[in-house]
């Protein structure tokens, strides 16, 4: 089968025929491959930022967001079929950790993560398991979807851990409303009744953001004036802030723009923290980690795409137009998402 | 009457005649003090480090840790009555804005903060508000508890925040086993089921905690070894770290004590965070900030005083020696708590 | 001033003149009555059902549900000024009892409640406190609102209370979609993302229901039909279920259409639950009591009402109407919420 | 292999002979039976009463309370080998349904219930699945904490699920300090900071509760005379009333026994439920219902009892001599719990 490989660090994946991955275990799941999201994560992979981490065995197959139909299963399972439409978890969690056993998949201890760590889906069939994936409702193609299983469920994933505090009368502000941040601002208005401050250094960024229907938008230029603005539409300080980008200034400005007991929930990353303890002490803020999302939390936002309260903007590109997909990610030349369709 | 007074940033205070304190609103309560904690954070508003953000008007009286018993009442406190003896919550809170209204009053937006912002306990008397006097049990005397009303209302608070996640099976990391710290071991034991860990640079601290009943040590020399030491003891690091000391590299070293999804309280000051937004999310870890504590906070841990759960170790000092026990603390010649007694 | 007065149970009751109100006390509010809600407590109030409970001295004026413009305040009010228009919290709560102090005023152990059990708002003035006055937003007329004060208010705190558990693919459903129902159905499109069925026996009310875009409706003839209809619905019952009817066999088939795990919560009254013990645990079911609301609740709702996302149906009485105005609520010849305009 | 076989309801079981069990699929685990707890559940089996709940095909193998050590795996099964020492929780979930997915185990949709719908553990041995075992600290018997696996689970579920309200001046009332309320208190006092006050018919029971460090008994002869003790005790009533019995009155005592806002956990089953949906919501006022406990809970309580915080007070017969404790325990003369020793 076709499969973009990513044979060396710095230099650009290629398309070629790898063989059909088989079910090894009994809770394997053969899916072939609708479609696979494309998102700056693999460009950072491809630079090589990846390898201490996850250090994966090179040769292998990207693609980390990725949705289709079932193709096989081992002998245990029995929550899909072949043919099923799916949307597959990121992590391929084992169900008997500490962690599984209370929901909290995604910091399973012995799971895989395809396309990051394994064979991922930007091929025309992916290996998953059982507990990875989701069946898509009746009408919901896989590709329509497949970019919100990594991206969308961070987003998601924060909004929710958040929206216990986000009430009516409650402001949240998000930085940056880009690929993660427009699901993130799709995701407070339908499950928080908070209102909305966006803040980006784009301009179509900002005009899309109040297409979703964000309350305010703040161009970011200079840091005080940002400061200044969201203080005033904010009648003293936002009680969450978004920061979806975690760098460039973004991570050092959002705890500024918090009322005393507000959360700075940190989705992006890149940067550092640099507070003063006597500041988050002396107006009770707290800084909160964000890391994809678990499998309840894919199944909620698969839910909200069904009830067409949540959407992606994508742009397709055949898998074998890999290569050029990448290209123009890198280049700032894909609007929405670009996603890989076999 | 007499009262320990500041006139002037970086010198000593000193003791003299002052008017007592009158009634000049219906919720006001005149106390006489029992005894009135002294603490560090006294010696930092001596230096003025206090001063911009606090900017009281000198001279004032200093005394933030206080309890007595009622002198004389306003028209509208239904409460208490004269003779009843309380301690006082640091914050005269109003009961009308929102913080207030939701138990949140230590975030009050009008409140006083008697012996930071205006006269305090350090005196014969002192003039507090309906809403900051909790009613002492019966056989609890006013100096047994003073130093509760700040310190040890901080570090409950830090620990009852925290007591949702800490059960059987979690392990709560101590960072500071001193005035705070030994407040904060005590409430852990109290009301959570974690396994506690000290960690302190002082033998004498440890030897305090562990007579207390905290279940490991750790002689804070060097952090590798600690975190080594902390990484072992708690098969891959701590649910919750509370700093109660937030300078001198406690600050940067609590964040790696962390397991997944673990939270950093921080408490003491005087530091920089300086965590990576990377090792934030991709551990899904929280830092938590924590100032003083709510009302109900405090009737909560005078409860546990009543109790016999939690003892404070206190030197008595005369009022009129509050010069020397002022120097006492700035030498570290004091075990325990310092308390003036008029 | 003219105020309609109660003078004996079984009686109807009468409008005449009475002294206008006075501060007594340093917290005391006065204001210019701008509507007063009329609602089925009224009725049970004149046939003396509420006596036993609350026991008022007769004659007194009735109007539990007021808003409208701060006339006086005494001396210790900060939070209004002469002229605010306002909304009233249905109790004068005191601010210095535990429930007070964490935000639970409803259960004040020091409140009056206007209109129950001492003199209330269906009068040209009524005398209430500074913990119960609501600023209104500009543009906002208490006769608009003067009816949340107590039945939306209960109907919103049902919601608020249940709504960290009403996220993407949760099923509420609501019993009863009058006065309080009406208002709940807004309030769980507002705060949740919950899938709303809604259960009553009158035609309009389902239609009123669909049309505030609930997003099924049962017409409640048999019992078992709406189960079946509700399970259907529900791919196997309710994750919760407000009953506003709590009597006429509503108690009784609300616990039938929940899940496992799934919540009843009772909201009106007069019925009697009959659940078997071996029923609750083997399914872990609960029941849910709810009384009113708090301040917060309050401000949250009229936030709500202020972004124009929840609005009542109401119908304009002159206070001298007052009489025809309880005589058409009797004979169910209101369409919507009977308002009293001094 | 040996095994307890119930083969006609309303007669007592017989111990014969029957081929072990077999690995029938990947995630299957075969324990040899350290032992298994005898509880009134298994009386009620024999009489029927689980007949139309659970409809098991006769003869099966009793015994729902079981610990062991692991005799062989499936091929899937990667957190325990043979020769583990093991507790089991009385359910092989699934992993696989939503339930499961959020830590919800114990309202798995596929799971069986050995014992109850399936051989259970009266016998040489017996089969369950991988997410059904907990690893026993090491010096852990299994016939320690055998009893624990669903007794004492379920105490402990209700109780954890009421310890985020149990705090330092708060009020827990036991009813029933038999099986489960001596699991209960001990959990009580282990992970919660309340009063606890113990209600039972029997003066040993009530003597092995205040062994156990409760700090108020009240002997159950006369309703209002218990009502009043714990009105005083409790300063107004119980923030939780824990009701362990469930009927014979209980089950109607136990909300009269509440403060406002408090709630009544049942925990036994039996009787019936009758309160007025007027006291319901006048007091605001739950019930919670309870049902086992999750895996996750087990795995709490297993680390309590390796804590010496839990202990059970067991009684040992043989597997063969099944009959004779069936017999005992029906007539009352079991004290403590009874275990069967293969």
């Amino acid at each position: 089968m076709r499969a973009v490989r990513l044979s060396e660090y710095g230099k650009l994946p290629s398309i070629g025929e790898v063989p059909e991955p088989e079910l090894t275990g009994p809770w394997d799941v053969i899916v072939d491959v609708g479609a696979a999201g494309l998102c700056r994560t693999d460009l950072h992979i491809i630079e090589g930022q990846w390898e201490p981490i996850q250090h994966p065995t090179l040769p292998y197959t990207l693609g980390h967001e990725n949705a289709g139909w079932v193709r096989a299963v081992g002998s245990a399972v029995t929550n899909v079929v072949p043919g099923d439409a799916v949307i597959m978890h990121p992590l391929t969690s084992c169900g008997l950790c500490l962690a599984c056993r209370v929901g909290q998949d995604s910091h399973c201890e012995n799971a895989l993560f395809p396309g990051i760590n394994t064979d991922g889906g930007m091929a025309q069939q992916m290996r998953t398991n059982a507990r990875a994936v989701v069946k898509l409702a009746p009408g919901i193609e896989p590709k329509k979807v497949a970019a919100l299983a990594d991206a969308g469920l961070t987003a998601y994933h924060a909004v929710r851990k958040a929206s216990d505090t986000l009430f009516p009368g409650t402001h949240a502000v998000v930085i940056g409303a880009g690929g993660l941040g427009h699901i993130g601002i799709q995701s407070l208005l339908a499950i928080t009744s908070a209102e909305i401050t966006v803040i980006d250094r784009s301009e179509p960024a900002l005009e899309l953001a109040l297409a979703l229907k964000a309350h305010h938008t703040i161009l970011f230029t200079d840091p005080e004036d940002v400061l200044a603005q969201v203080l005033d539409i904010t009648s003293g300080g936002a009680h969450v802030v978004f920061d979806f980008v975690g760098e460039e200034g973004a991570e050092q400005l959002a705890p500024r723009l918090l009322r005393n007991r507000g959360s700075h929930y940190v989705i992006g990353y890149g940067g550092q923290l640099n507070n003063l303890t006597i500041d988050i002490i002396s107006r009770e803020i707290n800084v909160v980690g964000n890391l994809v999302g678990s499998y309840h939390d894919l199944v909620e936002l698969m839910t909200l795409t069904a009830q067409n309260r949540v959407k992606l903007h994508t742009v397709d590109y055949p898998l074998d137009a890999a290569v050029d997909a990448i290209s123009d990610l890198a280049n700032g030349h894909v609007v929405g998402r670009a996603i890989l369709v076999p």
